[in-house]
């Protein structure tokens, strides 16, 4: 297995009982209102924030949201082999950081055409999957191909192909978000009725995080939906 | 309508065509890391990010999550009165930002707790609803009301109250998106049935942002799922 394992997913330091860990107080040294040095404080129940020493601004940091489409087109799934790390040469759907001035949706779609050239319908939300230890919050949609029906590498892509559902390169997918949503569209392509589901992933901690036994999916509800 | 619109929710000025607003200069001026002067750059398509002009460090700011949870009790709705700024005085379904070591759902129940005093069980994820104008997606969940079924008012609220679906008071309620949320959850208990929801909310420029018609719902995805 370990030819499909990349550090695509770095797993934060727990916090130790006696406060945050030591690279926290990296997170941020500096004000970004007025440039003085920044401390870490106790919120109230070891919610430990950073604020400023002279302004009091405090600099949150909350989880961010990766939002990407499973594609569809003629019974297959569009997949793209990433050019860039994390996981230079991996498979994965399109998908990537959620912009300030959008919704989960239109990143989707913005993410699909920057990676894969491809326009896309968004059908249905199909996989919301927290992943706590990285701070991120996956939100997939299923979309269909649409007008032109093209698709073409993007500059962050190397290769984007459709892949029926029984030759999906599970062995060799990017993510371990990426891989459960997609063993769970097929399975669902094979039920022959979507669900959508909501999950976490928990990562097991001293092993590679996207190992595809590192980690635990919890929390999982799925419901049958009546049509798509 | 007046008297139920107040400033909770901060409309961002729209970029201009020659650049980002000015106010955008100001969310980064010092440099996190280094503490250096930040400048403005244009990454592309006029995606504006902030960026060091020593270490070159990018400050990306992106959207948050709002978790939170519509909470059932013998087919009734706990709402909690709001204790603090913005919409003091006004009632919310139980929520707040989620943290950066939390699940959404988890993030729920935890707000549910500091802010009702309130365990729940989480029943289903039902309402998801972006608000691009300020940069913040709501990811609201069906709940019950777990033992020992009590509930008080936290720090930050006045009030908590179980109320009967007719009951609900929408012309005093806090937020645009727990309004339209309580709507469609409602209709959906009348119908017998409940649904999964996931749409837009494009606020109208130069309104209250959460004036109840300052707002259009966009993009509304809504399935009936088969069993709770």
């Amino acid at each position: 297995m370990t030819s499909s394992i990349c550090r695509s997913e770095k797993v934060s330091e727990p916090p130790e009982n006696g406060g945050p860990p030591d690279s926290f107080h990296k997170w941020s040294k500096f004000c970004r209102k007025c440039g003085a040095g920044m401390s870490v404080v106790d919120e109230g129940d070891k919610t430990w924030r950073h604020m400023c020493i002279n302004c009091k601004y405090i600099d949150y940091f909350n989880p961010k949201m990766v939002v990407g489409c499973i594609v569809e087109h003629e019974g297959r799934i569009l997949l793209c082999k990433r050019g860039i790390d994390p996981c230079k040469g991996k498979w994965t759907v399109p998908a990537g950081f959620m912009e300030l001035d959008e919704s989960t949706a239109g990143g989707a779609a913005r993410e699909t055409y920057e990676e894969a050239a491809a326009n896309v319908e968004i059908v249905a939300p199909y996989f919301h999957l927290d992943i706590p230890a990285i701070g991120q919050s996956y939100v997939l949609f299923r979309s269909k191909l649409a007008e032109p029906y093209t698709f073409s590498s993007g500059t962050e892509t190397l290769d984007v192909k459709l892949f029926e559902p029984d030759a999906v390169p599970f062995q060799e997918l990017a993510f371990s978000s990426v891989s459960i949503a997609l063993r769970h569209y097929i399975e669902d392509l094979r039920d022959g009725r979507f669900r959508v589901h909501h999950a976490e992933i928990e990562k097991l901690p001293g092993s590679a995080p996207n190992d595809p036994h590192s980690f635990r999916l919890r929390n999982h509800m799925q419901f049958r939906i009546e049509s798509s």
